[in-house]
């Protein structure tokens, strides 16, 4: 078992509908080592790429992603997800659902931060169906931007998404995959990834 | 002229309407050398103060108040805009305007995370009418914990919720505070603060 499923054994709570609530370290409060850890792993699993950029969305993937960021000494830039009267018309745009909050957004980004120079690693802090990811990749691929990798903290293996963007052939790193929860015991099965 | 007075000489880009653009740097784009220097900044500035968490509100300020989290090695937690499946209800809630996107939200913050033992220092990246830190102050008030601080990146000088939050009594630090800007010239005026 690895540092980060350590702590969601230790910290998550699973609720009903297949929730894992993992408030208290992740993405309401977040704990600044544990983060820290978690983006020299990201580090690790993808030194051999020449990425330029790291691109998450809001809100919850920035706090990690401006760490990965910082390990590659390159720019953190993340998606919005609604346009807002700041940002000019010039911008790259997506359709994203949300299973969180049972709606749809527009997730955009600037022009002027994507290139088809870019090589981008994909940050985020949840992988359950996908939509986001698949957001943020047609966003790098709208600029002609090279998606290197894409690196998950948390993926609900029960769901589909990883499954779709590893079909795709694109390199996902998750650091944590939740195969099953209990809702009455608590209890966390997680993919073992120890042969990878 | 202070590394931000500079950087935002360099980079900011003033629009009609009293916007000044700075998301090439901070808040879209995010330049990790430079938000570091920040957060290096408030330490200095909040350095004999017994900050036991740093609070923020999604989403611009997360990249920042994670690096002053780290100077301080506190955890940092931050308010949503809205009422999320994944939240429990046992919250802190506050009603804030929105200048940029022109609708109110609420933010709310989990009884969890901020009790009254907490010393707080409060940081985001823009102050204009001050709304968004009010909600924040009043967070950390129901919570019966103690606002050590305010630590904020640019504030509008010529707006009204740096002076509202000052004559309350609360030690507020703006690294930048820019008192006009010219449309037509792009110049931007900052306030002298090199008395202080």
């Amino acid at each position: 078992m690895n540092f980060l499923e350590e702590r969601i054994n230790k910290d998550g709570i699973v609720k009903a509908g297949n929730v894992l609530k993992v408030d208290s370290f992740l993405n309401h409060q977040m704990d600044i080592a544990l983060i820290e850890e978690i983006a020299r792993e990201f580090k690790r699993r993808f030194h051999d790429k020449p990425v330029t950029k790291v691109l998450t969305i809001e809100a919850s993937g920035i706090g990690i992603a401006v760490f990965v960021a910082k390990e590659f000494g390159v720019p953190m830039v993340f998606a919005k997800k609604s346009k807002s009267i700041n940002i000019d018309g010039d911008m790259y745009v997506a359709e994203v659902e949300s299973f969180t909050h049972k709606n749809k957004n527009q997730i955009i980004v600037s022009k002027k931060f994507l290139s088809a120079d870019d090589r981008v690693l994909v940050i985020d802090d949840f992988l359950a169906n996908g939509c986001a990811l698949q957001g943020l990749i047609s966003i790098a691929e709208s600029a002609g931007a090279t998606v290197e990798g894409l690196g998950i903290v948390i993926e609900k293996g029960f769901q589909i998404g990883g499954r779709v963007i590893r079909n795709l052939g694109y390199h996902l790193e998750s650091l944590a995959i939740v195969d099953a929860m209990d809702t009455e015991t608590g209890e966390i099965t997680f993919r073992d990834q120890s042969a990878q």
